[in-house]
């Protein structure tokens, strides 16, 4: 009757140093979005197994975790494939679920709807390194704002929150779909093409501008087009005054709408009115962002001092209503929760505030009322703010004592059955 | 590809309201047991399915949902039953994690280890009012502690929570299952008798002392047997110093060991000597608890006022060592934390101390200029500590008003094109 002692293939137990430092992040996550006006939510981690298989997860639907039917629905023998088997399924991200969440309750809701979601989810996933088969996500979700304020505030909100938590010399990168479309479109390239070209374009910090092209040529598209865009990336790259070249190299030829670029300057401009100077706010027009469900602006956190990304999001006014069939201007950010927790683990950070602990250690025999006197003042102790831990005193009390100390506790208060012979 | 709208059967979507509640407890609950110098862990939801079918969990164990097998290891064809086709599945309690955890991790542990354990729990029940299929379950246990500190201090720690939450007037009952033994023993029962006699002890409150005579006639014991063991029953019950009939009618007789009464005391006088006159603890000797697989004191919180019970526990000294091989004295609460939540509701409990919210409305068509200023207004408000919600002005701006006002928002700020003409 052994247990397995491991946890599941893929999935970790969470061990109290890493745990006093995710509740910490949760806590000032919840109260950072608090004060920008969000609300949390939750939804069942199971989900219908329809809803998890409806093509809006990509990739990630290969990859649910799915549930047995039970009782009489399950029957074995008449099975021919999986989907035989299982009603239900793990959450692999948290989008399906708040699509779904709001399509059951807008009426009920706040509109707009600041939502705020921390979950975890499950992708059977080839485990690897810091990649585990159920992870915490977070994503923060604007619903029903169809105007750029709900970018300027996920924005202003997301960077607020990794100011909190330490972080600094970020940058957010912010492109829009939109630019990105005029640019090809200018350049002479079918709607058809966008998609393909826009993950060449992706590559272009790693591959270079000239790797861009080859890449291009290579997928054998004209080579004038093929300069063109590459043109106007790099002279938006290069510009002092990028919205200028907007409007003059898009604008005034007819390819972007000049409201596009109004709002896009208007999130430019608020967030740098308003934010500190702990990070930039800079229009990268090279950023693609992988899923085509963006109809609008996107963003993505990078923290070079991290080596790499911390999340990201943008603008899906057409997802919703692909759902329910009624389009809702919707704007997200999905925060890299389980990398935050990973650096700072790895920058050895320090909950910040914690109060001084204090271990009562009592000698073994003691008598009854001296115990209840000890547990008296324990009481009074935490009700005044501090942390009391109190235990037997070991036979070993200095490595007892050491123990205690790796765990934080600074003061030891070491009650004895009779007055110690000095 | 619409989207199944509703949860799946038995499990909820959290709306904002509860939701500002639940986070609330949590808080409370983490923060307070913090200051016992309990310690938060965390186990994935899935699980082994072997841990799962070990018989440690009674009836649930009928109740996992059960989790598929994935790529080749799935294979249909072949599979007679159930357990050919699931690899895993999700905990139906945090207590089989909880040993696996520590039989995994015991070296990497504090000794003792007080661990607090909040998280969801999933049973694939009959849905009933109130009860659902995926719900939040809040363990707080010490493992390696013999002494009755432990139940001191779990006591304490769980009754400052509750008071810190706002309930008062309840009651912990306290028994101990070696007190319920003796006066079986006494009584002349045997071993194998036990638990059938105590279960029908258990319903004392529902069926009187008569019917407790006349279940224990109906099941073939004998009359002496049944009148000395209900006589004891109720003598504790009656007695002004009930530690003394455990000592002169148990005792004294040989059927309890006098160690057992004075650790069974020590509770009673240290519990009772720091703790404030919102609760009472009360040695019920009625007391059962249903799980065998407790060995010492045992607990419960008793909420008249609110009709039953909101949590529960005691010692478990085997259970570890059934699994591992090696006993480690334990003792554990168990919280009813969706029972709280739901009481809380239903007498329209406030979050206290929730700030003051501001919502700013922006009339459309404003400056980009405005605008910038606008948000800057609003940081630094949030900064200073203020909820700030920024919204665009609705046309109807009396109802949007109301709306806002319903989530919270007591003042509000508008922000016009140009100056209003009054």
């Amino acid at each position: 009757m052994a247990l397995s002692k491991k946890p599941v293939t893929g999935m970790k137990d969470i061990l109290p140093e890493e745990m006093e430092i995710r509740d910490y992040v949760i806590s000032v996550i919840k109260e950072t979005y608090g004060k920008f006006g969000f609300t949390s939510i939750e939804t069942p981690c199971v989900e219908h197994i329809e809803n998890l298989n409806c093509k809006a997860g990509g990739e990630n639907e290969k990859l649910t975790f799915k549930i047995l039917k039970r009782g009489e629905k399950l029957k074995i023998d008449e099975a021919k494939e999986e989907n035989d088997l299982v009603d239900g399924g793990l959450r692999y991200d948290l989008t399906v679920p708040l699509v779904r969440y709001y399509s059951a309750h807008a009426a009920e809701l706040p509109a707009p709807f600041k939502a705020l979601q921390m979950g975890n989810v499950w992708r059977a996933d080839r485990p690897q390194r810091g990649r585990y088969r159920q992870f915490m996500q977070c994503d923060i979700d604007i619903l029903g704002e169809a105007s750029n304020l709900a970018e300027i505030e996920l924005i202003l909100a997301t960077t607020t929150t990794l100011g909190k938590l330490g972080f600094k010399n970020f940058q957010v990168r912010i492109n829009d779909r939109q630019i990105l479309k005029a640019m090809a479109s200018a350049a002479g390239f079918t709607e058809e093409q966008y998609d393909d070209v826009f993950i060449i374009l992706d590559k272009l910090d790693k591959i270079g501008e000239e790797g861009v092209k080859e890449e291009l040529a290579k997928a054998g598209y004209a080579d004038t087009s093929i300069q063109t865009f590459v043109g106007l990336v790099t002279s938006l790259q290069n510009a002092e005054n990028p919205i200028a070249v907007l409007q003059n190299d898009l604008v005034a030829k007819g390819n972007l709408d000049a409201v596009v670029v109004e709002g896009f300057e208007q999130i430019l401009d608020s967030v740098r009115a308003s934010k500190g100077d702990y990070f930039e706010l800079v229009f990268d027009p090279t950023l693609v962002r992988g899923m085509s469900y963006y109809t609008g602006t996107i963003f993505e956190i990078a923290m070079p001092e991290y080596g790499g990304s911390c999340g990201g999001g943008g603008r899906y006014d057409k997802m919703v209503g692909k759902f329910t069939g009624n389009d809702v201007p919707a704007c997200g950010f999905s925060i890299g929760f389980e990398r935050i927790i990973m650096l700072l683990l790895e920058n050895g950070f320090k909950v910040p505030g914690a109060d001084k602990k204090t271990a009562y250690l009592i000698e073994k025999g003691m008598s009854k009322e001296r115990v209840s006197d000890i547990m008296k003042e324990a009481q009074a102790a935490r009700a005044n703010g501090q942390t009391i831990l109190v235990a037997m005193m070991n036979k070993n009390k200095k490595f007892q004592k050491e123990q205690l100390n790796a765990q934080g506790y600074e003061e030891f208060k070491e009650f004895y059955k009779e007055e110690l012979k000095r």
